[in-house]
């Protein structure tokens, strides 16, 4: 594991960070500061040069980061200065959204396949893809070497999917299913649920 | 603001510990303790007692806590003992699935309006809902005192569209659109963005 003292807390703004770089290189900027960058983020500068001074000396003082560069340091710290195949699970409203976005693989990852256990899905296209049948996952994950795993299946499917998933050989899994999974160590879970995230702003009074 | 002294990532866990009470509430469970739940969502049990003991006493050394009671707490500290209606802005396959989503209303969440400005969307259904022109937005999050809005418009529409958000008093963002929004102190912002949760888990070198 690289870096093992940084906090996770710090690793989970390094992409925020990664994003609004590539923002800025799509508005034709080459220079920017951890002022400009905390103003556009919503987070102080004082923390951004704290987080990145965790990794290395990317800027100098006064003149400022140069974008491309710091985006191609911070694209390997991330592990994302090559694309990921990730595989699909799941091909309902959700997993229908998941697999038209088309966000992957500019940052890192690109869908290899969909899978779905439903006989009426199988076969059928979404997007450029055919979904598979989930029977086949488990041969295809380990044939393909794959590592991560969207999961956008049921609730109540999503235990087992995941032992599926780890028995393949997947090591990291983006859980959309509303549901906590267990995984043992070693293995990376993170959540999209947006009801965790609403709640997380109900808590600060909202009428004031 | 409620309890000002208590940490965000504090915060953050609440909707986690809340989800694991209501799934146990299904399965029949009655009775609880902070080894079971944090078996349930891989955290620690120290953590889940350190991080309730900062809003009151909720169960007693031995007999675990009531997983009724627990949720109440859980509920009001969170604001969610009551139903927050939201609007949802953009109605293209993310905006579609967001609205077909049917786990908002349980816990605290009643999408009430989806907008968009696209005149061949206007008037066309997703699931209940008939899509409102946004120009009369405004005028509605008014008039219905909304707080709350889901942001999935493209990336480059979503700064203007959340600034006339902010005009007509939303206070709370969840921003689906991959890209960072400037809001001022007092609102609160949330990103779902698949890619951000996928490049903290890659940080950790998952090929070991």
């Amino acid at each position: 594991m690289a870096s093992p003292a940084v906090p996770d807390i710090v690793v989970g703004r390094l992409p925020l960070y990664l994003r609004a770089l590539a923002e800025m290189r799509d508005e034709g900027k080459e220079i920017t500061s951890s002022q400009e960058l905390g103003d556009r983020l919503g987070i102080s500068s004082a923390q951004i040069r704290k987080d990145l001074s965790q990794f290395g000396e990317f800027g100098k003082q006064g003149t400022g980061y140069n974008i491309s560069y710091l985006r191609d340091q911070l694209s390997q710290i991330l592990h994302v200065d090559r694309i990921w195949e990730v595989i699909l699970v799941g091909a309902g409203d959700l997993g229908r959204a998941i697999a038209h976005y088309g966000g992957f693989v500019d940052r890192g990852f690109k869908i290899i396949a969909v899978y779905d256990n439903d006989p009426a899905k199988i076969g059928q296209r979404i997007g450029d893809f055919v979904i598979r049948d989930v029977t086949h996952m488990t041969k295809e994950i380990r044939e393909g070497n794959i590592r991560i795993a969207l999961l956008a299946v049921p609730s109540k499917a999503a235990q087992q999917t995941t032992e599926e998933l780890l028995a393949a050989g997947i090591r990291a899994i983006l859980c959309y299913a509303p549901t906590s999974i267990s995984v043992p160590d070693g293995v990376h879970v993170q959540y999209i649920d947006p009801v965790l995230h609403l709640q997380r702003m109900t808590y600060y009074t909202l009428d004031q």
